[in-house]
């Protein structure tokens, strides 16, 4: 591994973590659906956005503590659900739920992680969130939830992008198979049918309609989080259904290719929605001024995805705290330059949208 | 030939045609005129719509059927005429008129084709149309339309945008000859005069005009489609005449050069239509999702033309029935993400125009 | 010299020409002011427009036949005016005017010429227009402008845009100074005085004012035609004086770079004048669409430079008919492939404003 | 050293720099914050504006002289303060003063410079102005402040975009450490207390408040300049509180990326200021044409930053005359080919905005 003193941006970290990887894995991490434009673009819009900086404020002292369904964060960024990340690195989400308490930040939890909701509650802080999928059956589901509240889990985060595999065909190329040592450690208990099961032998995802979205929010007192969010009248409508946030997400460009990118898609939703639920933003970000524009046009935070994936990748919990820092100090510094004082003077006079 | 299992997209079949076929042949499929800036622009103008998801709907079952003239289609993807397929596969017409059966889709046979139109039908299954390119005179013209009316061709296609010799500067410079052993197979009983040939021995086409076409709609009750409107003006002139389909096309940028794309053309024909003919479009669809916005900005159904040629190339009908699979399974994929079941409920709401 | 069946654009000229110049006389003729820019867009600015072709009409005909100052053409493609052509090929402006009277166009003779103005008159036919710089005196510029009177030129050019040497950085670069068997063939009998000499000993151009082109308004009865236009506040002036044509042009970005493309520059211009004079365009023509893209925005005509000296680098006045007679092709196919019949039916429905 | 004759454009003297400098001191002169993309826009943004030529006006004789803060100037461009020069040529300041003095211009010495403020005043000219960053106490910035004001700098230049370290990542991976031979010429006599340090040993500056600007104007009768506008509501506060001009900046894309080029941030500066001070532009600026589109959109001058150092590397204070001297020749040139005699005469009908 490159001497991390050498790590200076997040790009940095995605370079080091496709030459440690295995061209496959990198692939699974790196790649996009079909053509991969949406993927790219994900990252690419955001230099249709310019910051306005300021002068002659006073920025001795910055604040970037903000807080997520009420719970207090020391920056604008939480750590995605993704998955299978012991795939990625042997510590998979013990590094993510132990970097986020560390952090001081919010981990979400990946209904398909390695380890368990139970054994990654305790590996972690007070500041988990949980990412649900749903598998088997309603039954399944509620005892799914149950085990979340029971485990103390703050939030549950659905997401609603992603039931149906998509056509990712780096991975139709190498035809990836997912390692026998991966595991789902939270279907342990599950039942699997015949009607439940892919022809690779993988488990099917149950996908959600609008009405389990309604017997959901009446089956757990618990915020919901939707993630997956493109449309503002799928953001009011959930909102409408008593969702308390919303994640504007395309899901990294993974499963449906052409599509806006979620920077581009962020502003029409947080109008829309008009204060009522939290609006947060994945999807892209790889450097401070990216997180300052998403606030800018109105979120309250953004997830990290790929980005601390990288920092996994390379160097376990260790990795994932170190992207996450330079990123933090990319926004202080960033928000220094800009004369802002706190995250929460940002607002749309801060940015000028200025395609080149 | 590679092996199939290893083609996943429509530009795998593509790159395994330029291997295949001798450099001429590739070039006379793969150009356009002059500078090829309108070929390479059909596709690459798809890249201007985004698709927007829709979340939480119903998607386990999908729906791709349509009709066209009252045909039902399995999928809105017609095989388009071209010509001359004996050049890219001995099967030709045969493999085109197969597979159309085998995939429940409509097959439009060139008039220009190796195999005559009668021979076609009894190969074919029973949705066939006919497309007409006129030579000889009014009196030969009436013959050949008798003929189509007898093999029970469901519709007269008469493309427009192709009666006089384009410059493809790629055919220029190879100086390519039609080899002898592919015929006009519908031309056998055609008396050619000195007024009707060209200076390199081929057989002139005539121009058709409006009172051509209006003659043309007199003398038969078959269902017409224009093919190759790219005006609005032309489009509500058609259907005055009572034309019951367009097809928005630029002959695949392979007649002039510094032309709209087919896809930046359609949305003015259509709203200038208002339903009074169904429209249908053809040029660039290499992925699923360019069908599916040629769909939400207003056509019934799309023709392939090179995309399914390259499937023909490399394996005959195999590779025709392979590339419409591979669309089919996109547009599928792609209907699922985006949280619509029935290619029907596509419209205007599902895309936006995002000029990068 | 490559075989001329090979040459099937104006193009394959311009790399013809490469070949055959010294590098320092390619260099004179292909480049432009400073970084070049407003001579690589004058070529890439009629991408920007696109042609929109229309259907069944009756095309078995057509006309390219106008008239400009009433003199009739056979090609809406004039002979600019360029210096010193000796340097590009021997026969120099004798080839020019041989070909303009062989291809039944306008060649409008530069005062820099190599062989003097009465010698081309005889040497060429009837339609030969004369285009002025101004050197020594008015009394200098009133023989000069009698001459040509009596040389019997049917019009008198003037070109406003380049009293003052420009800053060509490859000249600079290679040093370039002119061979002393390339002559100014009217300038024999001027008087040169130390006011009139520059610094490297070739004869300073009077810089013309708007007093001055009342003058000679008033001096002779000759059409007058404004070369150097690009600002409709110029245009109406111009137009106010009594100037009967205008040529839009920036002297193919060999003046000042960073100014605007000239077929960008001629709308408003045509618009401003509403018909009182001719309005001509020149700069990056170099496919028969780009002519007919400047017709369809109202200019007249359209002057032939660089595309028709790399024919004279090639072969003489055979190269200049040559690429007159491709663009002659050109023109007529993208006529026919756009269903007009007669360029005089070009207007702004022909054409969309398409930036990609 | 490449013979100076061959030095035709300001990118030469670049590459030259370029050649000349040990890779990580031409690193600390080219290179931006993060991955630079706000310093190449600086540059790129100039492409969007075209000039407009005029014809048959008398411009035999033009002049470039404008007045800055009263003083008059042959040519509308400035040499901004930068530092520290010595790294660049061991004349450092010396050569900046000397040269503005024999251009007949204004040098704006930087408070970082390597030599003090009072040598460089007897080294120089009469216009000279002095450029303030604060160190220490308000107690020792009143000293320097009586400084500058004893050696008759003719205004204070306040710049407040650079009080906190950027992230410069070639700077960063290089490990770049200022030699010991570059010394803070101004700064012997401040006291160095624990607070006023930063980590790498070199001392903190003061980030100064409105109300630091409100002392500093109540302070010293000199005309106060601000440096780092980019925000017109900034410019209007300034211009409230008494300042005489600002400099629309973001310090060469120094300090944050992605925020707007200084030429698209102009003109909403200019209309908002409406002629109550003095509106200069420093950024990007590499040949004339650039010079005269700040003036056509309301700058009073420009400011050369990069560019004269690119020639203090070069040559010294040779190097920044023959810079500015192609820089005028360029303005001079372009002037001409525009048909504007005097630069005053540049206004927003000389420019169009034309973004390709």
């Amino acid at each position: 591994v490159k001497n991390i003193e050498k790590m200076i941006n997040v790009n940095d970290y995605a370079e080091q973590a496709q030459v440690v990887l295995p061209p496959e894995i990198w692939n699974y991490l790196d790649g996009g659906a079909e053509d991969e434009w949406s993927r790219a673009n994900n990252n690419n819009a955001f230099n249709k956005y310019k910051l306005l900086p300021r002068i002659l404020n006073d920025v001795q002292e910055r604040s970037l503590t903000t807080t997520v369904l009420g719970t207090d964060i020391t920056t604008p960024m939480l750590l995605a659900p993704t998955s299978p990340l012991r795939l990625m690195h042997e510590e998979a989400e013990i590094a993510q739920v132990k970097a986020a308490d560390s952090l001081g930040t919010v981990a979400i939890c990946s209904m398909d992680s390695h380890y368990d909701l139970e054994y990654l509650a305790k590996s972690g802080g007070e500041n988990l969130w949980f990412q649900l999928y749903c598998y088997g059956s309603r039954n399944y589901m509620k005892e799914v939830i149950s085990r979340v509240n029971r485990a103390n889990y703050k939030a549950l985060v659905i997401t609603v992008d992603a039931f149906y595999p998509p056509r990712r065909e780096r991975m139709m190329r190498s035809g990836f198979v997912l390692p026998s040592n991966v595991e789902m450690g939270n279907l342990t208990n599950l039942e699997v049918t015949p009607e439940n099961r892919r022809n690779d032998g993988s488990v099917k995802r149950f996908a959600l309609t609008w009405s389990d979205l309604q017997w959901i929010r009446e089956a757990t007192s618990l915020p919901i989080v939707i993630k997956g969010i493109m449309h503002e009248e799928d953001a009011a409508k959930a909102v409408d259904l008593g969702v308390d946030a919303l994640v504007v997400s395309n899901h990294g460009g993974r499963q449906l290719d052409q599509v806006p990118s979620t920077i581009d898609s962020l502003s029409s939703i947080v109008r829309r929605i008009e204060g009522r639920a939290e609006v947060l933003l994945v999807g892209g970000i790889m450097r401070g001024t990216d997180v300052l524009k998403a606030l800018a046009l109105g979120a309250k935070a953004v997830l990290l995805g790929r980005s601390y994936v990288y920092g996994l990748v390379v160097d376990g919990q260790n990795g994932v705290e170190h992207v996450y820092n330079i990123l933090r100090d990319e926004i202080d510094n960033a928000l220094t330059q800009m004369g802002v004082s706190n995250i929460a003077d940002l607002n749309s006079s801060s940015i000028i949208y200025d395609k080149q």
